[in-house]
């Protein structure tokens, strides 16, 4: 969360800030629905010119705050949504933060559409499109996420070798909705993402699905602190999937999902594999072995317990390239490279959090 | 798990065990379905006796260790169910391991229909009498749960009166399914506790759902490292919706879930609270205080991290008082009082999990 005192915290600090940040989760928006026109073919741009489409999938929660679920100061002023405008995201990221890279993760997620499958996969290919032209081509701190429609998982594939070999590409966006992408149905989707080169993303979505009521408990402050429960799912998933067994060089990023639950799962996990292995036989290794191997984590939101524990919780991960930092701009939880990671963290590790970790993990030169 | 080694062990120890236990998670079985029936009125009997019921739900998993999700040694081989026997439980558990107090939690929960709700509600009035009739009134250790079918509010609150009185009833079982008990519909049954003096028990049922593909995952390693999940929704939905601002003697003690999530959740549930708080304004306090003031959980399945961290995550939660010991008989994760406690824990905190914080929390004499 962004308060006037700590954007004039970061603005005075700015002339000691030398780090340089790459920032793992910034979203880029469209100016407007019908934009995405521009982008498809017939019959599907009539589809959204035409119709009554109102466009993906909303949450059932208002979130009250002033901005919603956008930074205020974010909003060029305009009627277009935070996030649409690249000066002024330059200006309040790119070059407020020294950003030298942003991995742009947008919040177009035809995946949580679950029906007109066709129509989803043309939406995806579109705002790929739309995504190298008007943002990644403008600035070559940008770095991209290939958008698919994972309900057409071979589709998806052929999307992922279309625009992955894109030089500024770096991984596939797996938006998480109401089902785990362990499946084999979805392996198609992985398989592409190793051809290519790409790491897997995972990021909330409108369709995040928490354990009671249907996925959705009665109040946003319920569903927003219970989100990381799909996240949990999602690790249980592909771990006990095999998925790393058969597509060993891939890589998750887990956004936005928080990080201080993975050494609980990892234990509870590991003590059931002891017991229960033989009813994943393809599973050969502990499996918070192959999380600490296959996962990383970006710290946005990040939580603010007493520093000296938010330090035993990353020791406990024990993995210190585990976690990526992201501000998750224009978002009204935006964390700010300057004070959010906790004085407990050294100042070795804060660089391997603000910058050597990604640039490590995406191979940036 | 309870491995040969384990039982070896414990047996070599016993000499030497003074320290009574309160066992927080018995589950007494009934020696077969038709059993209730003895319990029932018209027309529920004839349900029971006469038609083709088969029983409450069931997990659409087989656990396939040998005994299923019994310990092999707590069938008594004559075709009933571990945990059926009275006289094998007093051997293998209460007499074993100095049980002073052996809180009964069942495994017979109406509450998992979601259907014929009268015939539900019929059933955990039976089972109530039969538990008081074949369980308390055999041995004074036995402590009970009064049985409810959460479905029929109003009922449950007349069943919680019914029974609630008896002097060996410490609490009201709430089966955790596929919705979360703070919304208002239950506060009834709430209301019926505190009046009786009785805490809440919240326990996993078949019913217990997960966060993404419909609360099943593919696998019941996965079904059982993610079900926490559906107590840290239980847990935000009791906070959230205002009951122990309503309610303020509850107290809601959470059985086999586990308990390291619990840092996690506070922290993430605090950090949400100081901006969405508007959302429920009948929250006073931060929730973290909350969570450490209302609630406790049982240590059983407990994890085996290294055994330094595990201490950390205790002193994370902030409250000595906070665990219970639960040994799970007769299932097959059964945690040993004796082996299961890290070695780190000290005397003091051993001997409170294992027997002062149940004491003083049901005012044991």
């Amino acid at each position: 969360m962004t308060t006037n005192t700590q954007v004039q915290n970061s603005k005075n600090e700015k002339a000691n800030v030398k780090q340089p940040i790459i920032d793992v989760d910034v979203h880029e928006m469209l100016p407007n629905l019908k934009h995405i026109a521009k982008y498809l073919d017939q019959p599907w741009k009539r589809w959204v010119t035409d119709t009554l489409w109102g466009g993906l999938r909303q949450l059932p929660y208002v979130q009250h705050l002033d901005g919603g679920v956008e930074r205020v100061d974010a909003k060029p002023g305009d009627g277009r949504p935070a996030g649409s405008d690249y000066v002024l995201m330059k200006q309040q990221l790119l070059d407020e933060y020294n950003v030298e890279h942003a991995i742009l993760t947008g919040l177009f997620y035809p995946s949580t559409m679950r029906a007109q499958f066709e129509f989803g996969t043309a939406l995806a290919s579109a705002y790929n499109d739309y995504q190298i032209k008007e943002w990644l081509e403008k600035d070559s701190r940008f770095k991209g996420s290939v958008h698919i429609n994972c309900h057409e998982p071979e589709k998806a594939a052929y999307e992922i070798d279309r625009v992955g070999q894109h030089p500024q590409m770096v991984q596939v966006l797996l938006p998480i909705g109401d089902f785990a992408y362990g499946d084999p149905r979805f392996h198609p989707i992985f398989e592409a993402a190793q051809r290519n080169g790409l790491h897997i993303a995972m990021h909330q979505s409108t369709r995040t699905t928490t354990a009671l009521d249907n996925g959705y408990p009665r109040y946003f402050i319920e569903w927003h602190s219970l989100l990381p429960q799909a996240f949990m799912s999602q690790v249980v998933s592909l771990v006990c999937n095999g998925v790393f067994e058969k597509f060993p060089n891939l890589k998750c990023i887990l956004l936005e999902g928080g990080f201080v639950w993975i050494p609980a799962l990892m234990w509870r996990l590991d003590h059931n594999y002891k017991s229960l292995r033989r009813e994943v036989p393809w599973l050969k290794r502990m499996p918070s072995q192959v999380i600490r191997e296959h996962f990383h984590a970006a710290t946005q939101p990040i939580e603010q317990p007493d520093p000296k524990e938010m330090l035993q919780m990353v020791e406990m991960i024990g993995n210190d390239k585990f976690l990526l930092f992201a501000t998750d701009y224009p978002h009204w939880d935006f964390d700010d490279p300057n004070t959010s990671l906790p004085t407990t963290f050294s100042k070795e590790l804060k660089r391997k959090i603000l910058y050597d970790n990604a640039k490590e993990l995406y191979g940036f030169k």
